[in-house]
């Protein structure tokens, strides 16, 4: 029942069967779902949108706060899940792959504490 | 090295040990975090924008097309991964969670083929 | 009252007036009005989240739906005024810009039918 | 050359007659514009993305970073008026009877400095 124990099959296979049992695949065109995941994420930002980016980082400190952008974060997930689903896409591998090419372009040494890709010289 | 093997905890540590390799932590303020999110989230819509909701689910049938999608998908799934963490949310509980509540506003049999929820009289 | 007698300048100056009354230029910085102006976007695509591109242009037909669909548009445009008060930009000349820009990535001959720019040969 | 001389049908006008010369409706559904303009509203967010509130503000004192930022918002307000035109919405009356609504939710008096709707009691 926690992260350290959950694969990404389980959350995958408790999305599928959501769908399956009511016939929703339909609707889950990848397109839609793009859409989809695009607006939960846009619910998510909503807890951040007026206040400073100090203040952003207290929300950690403040359960109630966590409690309601951990649903948003679900929502995101939800979405994305499905949308691995549909298009049979292995997430593990996907996020493996992506953080060897960010770690080519952001070598450690050279990004420390700056955000945008050193400058090849 | 695949979604059955690998845990959300694992994936994780993944993203946590990339960041705090960078001191990257200093950007990762959840406001910022969740433009992130949302931003990738964009360019995944980005590859469904001009095409039509059956082409979107013939993308499937498309390895070169898969693989495009499946970086976008990674580069939210690890901006999510990295707001767990600094917010310290346990992502497995947050989509059960979720999940329950969704099959209480969309009880199976009376949303079978519909996607908005069932009225209540 | 209606789009051809009515200035970017006009609009611009009510959306000036709402944030003064309100002494709301201290929450509007470009950042938070970025968020702010995605966010709306993405209410904005709910709208079209689960209908096809076939009947998404049939909302054309429905009065009810484009009055729900003009409020979302409304919302967006209000932060995109507010963001070019904030930045002092002239929202025509940007048009007009970024429309000559557009005209010689896509020239019209050779962009009839496709949304792709043409490739250079 | 102005938004003291542009009309909103002016620039309305000027998408319009882009998009017929390339016969672009076959592609602009409602659905595909408004994921359109959520895309170039994520593309703006990237110039915000990393810095803070305070520093989004100095943006406005760097012509360079303001004409960076114009391009994306004009790419927003392109889309927001291909949407107007495909919806035969007047943006000038939908903006209006937004500020409105606006004033009613927000009461002047009530709402200085604070960005929140007033609690009715």
């Amino acid at each position: 029942m926690s992260d350290s124990a959950t694969t990404l099959a389980d959350l995958r296979e408790i999305v599928r069967r959501f769908v399956e049992e009511r016939d929703w695949r339909q609707f889950h065109s990848p397109k839609n779902l793009s859409m989809s995941l695009a607006i939960e994420a846009a619910e998510l930002m909503e807890h951040f949108q007026w206040i400073d980016v100090a203040e952003s980082r207290r929300v950690a400190d403040d359960p109630a706060k966590v409690a309601g952008v951990g649903e948003e974060i679900a929502d995101v997930l939800c979405y994305l899940l499905a949308l691995a689903n549909e298009l049979d896409i292995d997430l593990s591998t996907a996020l493996r792959d992506t953080m060897v090419k960010n770690a080519q372009k952001y070598p450690a040494e050279l990004s420390r504490g700056r955000f945008d890709p050193p400058t090849t010289s």
